[in-house]
């Protein structure tokens, strides 16, 4: 049983797209039809652009069809405010790749999660650090305003405080307010740990429900949204049923490499498997979450970097170093 | 000049109807044509009911047709649990005498201002503490939700926060989700720091444009919901405007009792006294809010005191002492 | 290897003394000598006794010579207030059995941990919610302090924020304040998931060097501070490399349990293991924490009962009642 | 009635030296016998530096004998971090003319005031912002703390909420670890709104018995700590009894300025102000708080920028870019 058959059998899923493309690759053991992945390389980040063509791709990587941008940035964990710096300003021209709107064109930003859970709460902080302009451009003389895009922003909840679908709440927002795009900006979970808080994921295809660790049940996307969606999502956790599954996995291949030991490992009921890693999560099963101890900080740093990087990106006359100023 | 003019002149409301009252009935020395007030008296609260009843009404008072019963209630301050469970189901009783909605009816519950700034967080707070069922009605089997109504819970954050006018973010989410009432909370300013955190003002009259600390821009009552409004609405400061303007007025009346002092002070010019509020107010004019050391606290307190109420008001087939266990 | 031969390699300590005993009993499949249990039922929890009385048993427990009650109530999880109030009497009752001062002695509770990080900040928590009341015995009239012992409360931080050795703050305290007893509340880490901010262990021992989630440097403990220690510790996490070490224990279960597959199993070198268990881990090493999705509810749960059950056992002439409705 | 006379009798002080200086300069109309003071002019600042010289100097402005330096900047509202960064590069200079410390001596930096409540804060904000060495240099290898002087950090909390006198708190840790230096920052009541978050006072004095929001009942300063230590204090509020207080002053003035309306005002019995005084107070008294709607921001602001100004001094061989950077 592979990787993505066992977490689909465990209700669990996999939010990057570069990781799904890691774990199909790994289970055929070769590129996928229909998949396109670039690379490229900055000083303190490296960029993956992966970009999944037609529907038999988007079946084989359990994403739907679009481009999807991820940030690894490591050295986001040295606390070094240039090197902040600089990760903010590769997310600002990654985003900027993306958007495909003019310079009067309205942007509304969705911070989801529960405010109230740490891991949960990375885009609501977001929400919070962010400058929205809106009100400026609507109320205020043009000289506020000059040179600003009209940027609104919502941090909606999450199901168990509102008792409301959040893509309802953001829909009914979109009508009202009626913005040319939407940022969402969502914790997810990794397959790794080095990924929590120094990775960033760009997807243009919004939010497919189910995936974050809010688990949206709806999507919020141009189906839904009526507009376009673009996800914005940073692994904040690594689920403790991957731990599991990474321990086995690695213990297996120890067997296959040690003949005299594991000849018949191979043949290993994937049930047994699957019920071993039941046991160790125990009853609260699949939500059982694994974070580093400095998770708090490590939270407040890639929130603001995501914060200053959407801003460059979003008001593009304005000197990017007002933004690092302002949010710092 | 009165005490509302000054006000009025300086662009401040006057947020409590009971306060209004008192100054409307101080002016003109007898009681209102068009204005009908009642009076209840429970262990630990004193309740007044007024009613505006008529336009010419409306005019004098400053608050639109319809009821508005407060809550006195200063034993909160003492931190009695038992207290507080008591003034939790006298809220609840005044609540049910205003809901006119049958048993299967829904309700919104909005939490206005902004949850950075601790005396306007109170809206927030209260979504925060509340149970929200509407979700477990919808997706869940009949035995979890089974006696509760549904509800719903928001908190749409403040234009400075969204970008977006708050009746905006309400009327979308109302459109989407057809609740059949919605009941908003909101933290006011007094003209007595007694009040403060001790009074709750309930309104069927919804939110009016400009009331509440945050100064909403649009109304957010029937009109612009398209469904009934209750207001709950509790003071959590008194403007310093009103301390400064308190200890102009205790001195006149001290001069108008002496007249060897003051023999002519009634004619002082009422810019003059403007003027000598301004000075003490100084660059933040309006903006300075008065509040006790302990607010923090009290907040917590009247927040909890909110939540219970209005559970047990909606609920009305759970035994109340259930909610007590809950919100303290 | 046996498991706690892994952890001491790791540099992984094993907090819960009833935990250390199922591992040590594991490993040699009988009564250790020089430990005593005892068990009691209640009808939410379940409370195991363990006495470690020599030298030799403390050698082979790692943990001091003295009494390690612990308290598990899985029911915690069900957030009912009323079985909370019960949990918090069970504690008190406990903690009772250990407290060895008379009426007029003074106590001083002590918070360890970060307050900054989540499941850290329990103890800090509980210092919150803790009423004291040695100022009122020093400096109030009699009639407000009247059957209430002297209970003061410090919450001295963690070494990475104050950069002095939390054990050399508390022993400063305490030469200027001469408390007759010490309670410190510290968060730990256990080897099970479900024991996460449902069990509670007492131990007359005080905190020994390298313990807690913060890992103190220097004990606080009799020795060290020159008054007799008690320490009220609750699992807020489990280490990821527990689970990691718990997938591989369970699966090398399952080969020697179907020899056709694993006959070679046993002689598996423990480094291969060790090796796995790092590499799963990546970078955070040992500093990678699982716990549950709702941990922020949780640790404001179990921190009220704490600090209830503390206040019960401290001052017996009052009302438990008063107690509950305080802390809820 | 001077001022003064007025808050001695309300039990109210004056904690700013600057302003005590104006009130006692104002009743009596001359420079002070024993006082000296000096102003000097930054771009964004005001620096005044009042000697209090002799113990009739002391008597009459009502603190010890001492240095005591006010930074101005009503700049910091405008929430510029350039500005900000200037002003705490002047607090920096200012603070390193009252340090008399040699390049190895170790300092203590104490953050006063009450965490739960707003505009108390202020002190363990600072703690919580600041770069602590004293571990790295006690602990680590030379080279993480070279150039580094050793600082230690507390937020001892509030008689309220430990039980046990802050200055004894502090006491207690002075002796175990021996700093050379205290640096206590503390919140401040002003007499102008206009000085709230953007005020600087320096006091080579310490901090004297019942002064700051928290009202120390002890001292902090050489006499009871056996180090030299430096108050650094913010305003965070005004009174309200200030803002009435004001109020009548201008209103007298007024009537002083109109012979005919008040040629008896100046006859009037100070009495009768302090019950008006009293009355618009009502049952708070004197803990009716004045603060900007934005006082959240405000102390974040002067918080970062206190933290940042005391690094930059106590580490002079670091380049103060690093403290912004890191501080913002």
């Amino acid at each position: 049983m592979g990787k993505r058959e066992l977490y689909t059998s465990m209700g669990l899923g996999i939010d990057m797209a570069l990781e799904a493309h890691d774990i199909v690759r790994g289970d055929t053991g070769q590129e996928i039809p229909g998949v396109r992945m670039d690379k490229k390389t900055y000083p303190n980040a490296e960029v993956s652009i992966i970009g999944i063509m037609d529907k038999s791709a988007e079946a084989m990587m359990g994403k739907p069809v679009g481009t999807y941008i991820t940030i690894d940035a490591p050295e986001i964990r040295q606390n070094n405010k240039q090197v902040h710096n600089e990760i903010a300003e590769v997310l600002a021209e990654q985003l900027s790749s993306m958007l495909k709107i003019g310079p009067d064109d309205s942007v509304l930003l969705v911070g989801l999660g529960n405010w109230n859970a740490t891991p949960d709460a990375l885009g609501p902080r977001v929400i919070n650090y962010t400058l929205v302009t809106r009100h400026l451009k609507k109320y205020a003389p043009q000289d506020l305003s000059g040179g600003l895009r009209s940027v609104s922003a919502l941090a909606p909840g999450v199901l168990g405080i509102t008792g409301i679908e959040t893509a309802e709440i953001i829909r009914g927002v979109v009508e009202k307010t009626q913005p040319n795009l939407i940022i969402a900006i969502d914790a997810l979970a990794a397959q790794n740990t080095e990924r929590i808080a120094t990775s960033i994921q760009l997807a243009d295809t919004g939010i497919a429900p189910g995936s974050g660790i809010g688990n949206q049940r709806m999507g919020i996307n141009r189906e839904t949204m009526g507009v376009p969606v673009i996800a914005i999502g940073v692994p904040t956790v690594v689920n403790a049923a991957v731990i599991a599954q990474g321990t086995l996995d690695r213990f297996l291949q120890q067997l296959a490499n040690n003949p005299a030991l594991g000849q018949n490992a191979g043949s290993f009921n994937p049930i047994i498997l699957e019920n071993i890693i039941k046991e160790v999560l125990g009853p609260y099963k699949t939500n059982l979450m694994v974070t580093p101890k400095e998770i708090d900080d490590l939270i407040e740093a890639i929130g603001k970097i995501i914060s200053g990087g959407i801003s460059i990106a979003l008001h593009p006359s304005v000197d990017p170093e007002e933004f690092h100023m302002y949010l710092h």
